[in-house]
């Protein structure tokens, strides 16, 4: 047996046992008399004492030699701790080492294991399996575990589900790119993997299993954008004879139950808002609501007073930031500059201090009075010591561009804090956005999405003004899950393939099966799939993914640990009726 | 609100309760002045009656009309049956239907909903979505989902985390065929599918994480024997600073429990027996022991005494078959046949009928006496009116082919019961295979097993003597799961891919990052992987695992339902720097 204990399990009261235990070395301390080792594993540390005079000679000099990261297994007594170390759980004891047994030597890693490494991104993914060592890797792959398992439980208690849906599906051009897997038993025909379980699911509802859910894996063939990865995780769900009101409450409770099980914080009733409102008031679909800083339109009292920048535009629209007042000149220039950057790409930035004595002082005084700017401050709720920022353009731009500045302040000021959870429903998204570049619609969030009863006869008429039945959930300025109501009706499924510019034939031949299904019996049906990976993160009160990942892959789509992807053997290319081209110069 | 009760809930005590059910209409009987409808839901079957003098007119005629498999929503008053159904959950009562709408029309459907349908299996896995709503495989769906939360349960609170290890992988050619996922990003490579998430949870182990679980998608380019999937699932499990017994333990703990939980069967320790002791009495290193059969070796009895067919032989072994004196001569002819025909290869059998007054009739009655019979009858253990079968030849191939003859009459003589549970620990696998088309070692398990301590000397004089510490657990007969102690030595592996036949430099392109984790401090460790389908199969006491899964494939690999795989857009295949070959006739 390698151990009796864990390295984090003794305490006092085991004083006097004979324990073994097993684990790496995480640091030695030799004062030639005597050794103390940090023993180390998944539980926690225990320190071992090597004493030139209570432990046998050959064990005390194998000590002298033990390097970082070496596995050892140890038999020894618990001993009471000289000088105590109240932080530690084992802190009050030692386990002064009768036997060492070296079970694995190791060479020194190419950075530390300790919570801050000196290994750099790119060091840390190569030797990934080193890198899960240190407590902020590790403890963010057990809360992952936790949080998958609480879901898990809470959906199992809701009557929910799992069933396990195929990898190896069909390609279909609409939405990203597939990744595809060619088939050797079918020559020339190739398998997807799939994006999402949607049509799958949906077969289940019809089906009649009521209520589905499962945690998967998703995979788009996309050039990577900072954080995403090809291949993501879905909490994915599905329900029969529910409309959207019902979804909302069931997923609301599943995250109100994860916020409470897992971070012990209770939220009430969730917000919510309509897609349109949460353009208006925060220029975006996912706002951040953790902070005010909302959005001010002032066209009434900003235009039409010899501001030329502002007269011609679509939209001025301002946010009050709280407390930023007082703001250099050199500050507010950096600001500027930084709304200038191409990543914004705004024009300019106009400020308006409001003083603590009731004055303002704005880049604009020679156009506007401060009756003028006294206005704008009560329309954005601007106090004393606040700082008015104000953009104008056309008018879905700016409000990009506004929203990026509010987000950035917000960071500036500390106001997203990681601790506090703000969630929020954004219902009524557009059902189609007009896609300039093909000159035809796409579906805002899937082909499968149904439309408002009430907006079916628009879908003729004035398609670019129907909504849907679909909703998202935002927590912290993220967003976490999105789903709609399902069309079932075959007729109407077959509408809207029309409007997305789908022949009869493309249809048939990609989604026939799910339109036939329509026609035996098809439920009312809808759901919701949540991105584990990024709920994960936020809920670990941090944005980035990569971490909450146990193997991620880099930028370029690389698992640099393995070396993947590879080139394969002539015989595998040939088994599967292939040739490699060189790729094209773009 | 679409339902205030599932069709499964009414009972007598909700007498006179208004209430909303939605489902599907099971089956509808019209006897012209009232109409009977069996609505139908997940959760069961609540009879509505629609009856000319009480309910509205324009309800009742739409009730004329509602056909199978139709969606319907009611709304009635819960009243008494007059003739009760005690085999319903609902039998007390019927629902009154006082409003009536259709959600959905329903064509005929192509086979029966019903528990025995008239649907073929190509037609019901055409139409998956439909033969869900059968009983037997929603139920299965259902068991399916029990299990694997009982199996997450009980790992988790054993203290095991779970872990998603990536699906976009190194394809090695080592083992079965990969499917491979060719990269537009890395034009010209390929990432593969996971055959087994293997050398990642190994690097779990060296990351310190001590106890991994997932339930996994895998994959595997087979020429697919009946019942088996190109994607599966397995139930994948890892420990560090264990030993075999303590994985053994662990493992028999998981099974108990799900036994338990799942059947409420209670079975005591697991049996255990080596490789070699299964193969010589049972010939089969998946031995089904729910029934006796074994193999007695009759050689110095049945040896030289002028039977040619046995005397040259290296193995003359038979079986005692149960009760099976009786059979008739047609009978006894019917079997040599069977054991005769290609997929055995017998080339006879010898059949001895130990008659219930004690004296024996056999097919070789002209070279054995009554004596000679006797001593074979009692070496095997046959009783009288039992049935003595032998065969000879080469041994292993005699072991094969007696040990599916035991099967088959097991089979036929209703020995395999589904509702009882065998488990059966086998140990001590060799680690290697000779080739004889490759002339070559193959790994038995994996090139990641361990050797036997004992035997590490033998890896150089001896390879094919090494056993390893490579295990497999069966029940009724099948390999449930399998695991191994792995190596995690640099040096060892090393040396195990050169018996393998690696050169250093594939061995280091393929798996140079398992050997160098192994130089930073790599734990002992071991593990095990379930196949989910089998074992789910086996729980709910069939042999076939296509029912237990949602979507399958077909023998071909084909998903008849989507039509998958299937050819892509000349432009995916551009982007992905790919051409289709015509496919070499062979």
């Amino acid at each position: 047996m390698y151990r009796t204990h864990h390295c984090g399990a003794l305490r006092i009261e085991d004083l006097k046992q004979s324990v073994t235990l097993s684990g790496w070395v995480q640091k030695s301390r030799n004062k030639g008399f005597i050794v103390w080792v940090d023993l180390r594993d998944r539980y926690g540390i225990t320190q071992l004492v090597f004493d030139e005079e209570r432990t046998p000679k050959a064990v005390f000099e194998k000590a002298q030699n033990l390097g970082r990261e070496f596995v050892i297994q140890i038999r020894g007594s618990v001993i009471e701790r000289e000088s105590k170390n109240p932080n530690m759980n084992t802190g009050a004891v030692e386990v002064l080492v009768e036997e060492l047994t070296v079970l694995n030597e190791a060479q020194t890693p190419p950075f530390t294991i300790e919570d801050q490494t000196d290994g750099g991104e790119e060091l840390r993914m190569q030797y990934r399996y080193l890198d899960i060592r240190r407590n902020p890797v590790k403890e963010k792959l057990l809360f992952r575990s936790q949080v998958s398992m609480a879901v898990r439980n809470y959906l199992t208690d809701a009557g929910f589900i799992d069933v396990e849906t195929p990898y190896l599906i069909k390609s279909t051009p609409e939405g990203a790119r597939d990744f595809v897997v060619p088939s050797r038993m079918n020559p020339g025909q190739f398998y997807a993997l799939p994006q999402s379980p949607q049509t799958f699911k949906q077969l289940l509802m019809v089906g009649g299993l009521d209520k589905y859910f499962q945690i998967v894996k998703c995979f788009r063939d996309e050039d990577l954008r900072a954080d995403r990865q090809p291949e993501f995780t879905q909490i994915d769900c599905e329900m029969t004879f529910v409309d959207q009101e019902s979804i909302l409450n069931q997923f609301e409770g599943l995250t109100r139950h994860l916020l409470k099980e897992i971070k012990g914080v209770e939220v009430s009733e969730f917000p919510r808002m309509t897609y349109e409102e949460a353009m208006k008031t925060y220029g975006n679909d996912k706002p951040d609501i953790r902070f005010g800083m909302t959005f001010a339109e002032l066209n009434d009292l900003a235009q039409g007073k010899g501001f030329g920048v502002f007269d011609s535009q679509e939209l001025v629209v301002g946010i009050a930031v709280p407390g930023a007042a007082s703001y250099t000149r050199k500050e507010l220039d950096a600001l500027i500059d930084w709304v200038k950057r191409p990543q914004i790409g705004a024009k300019g930035l106009i400020w308006v201090k409001c003083n603590e004595d009731g004055s303002y002082k704005s880049s604009v005084d020679k156009f506007f009075s401060p009756a003028d700017l006294s206005g704008w401050a009560e329309r954005s709720g601007a106090k004393a010591r606040d700082l008015l920022l104000v953009l104008s353009g056309e008018a879905k731009t700016t409000r990009t561009q506004l929203s990026a500045l509010r987000m950035e302040l917000a960071e500036r000021l500390g106001l997203r804090k990681p601790e506090e959870f703000a969630p929020l429903w954004i219902t009524d998204f557009p059902l189609l956005e007009w896609d300039e570049e093909t000159q035809r619609y796409h579906a805002m969030h899937h082909p499968f999405t149904s439309p408002k009863p009430e907006d079916l006869e628009k879908l003729t008429t004035d398609p670019a003004a129907v909504k849907a039945n679909a909703y998202d959930l935002v927590l912290n300025g993220n967003e976490i899950g999105g789903g709609s109501i399902r069309i079932h009706d075959q007729k109407l499924q077959a509408q809207m393939f029309d409007l997305l510019g789908f022949t009869k034939e493309e249809a048939q031949a990609q989604f026939g099966f799910l339109m036939d299904a329509f026609q035996y019996g098809a439920p009312p049906h809808g759901g919701i799939a949540f991105g584990l990976d990024r709920l994960v993160a936020i809920l670990g009160g941090e944005e980035t993914i990569r971490d909450f990942i146990a193997f991620p892959k880099n930028n370029s789509g690389r698992d640099v640990m393995i070396d993947a992807p590879a080139s394969i053997d002539a015989l595998q290319l040939e088994e599967l009726a292939l040739k490699t081209l060189p790729k094209k110069e773009e």
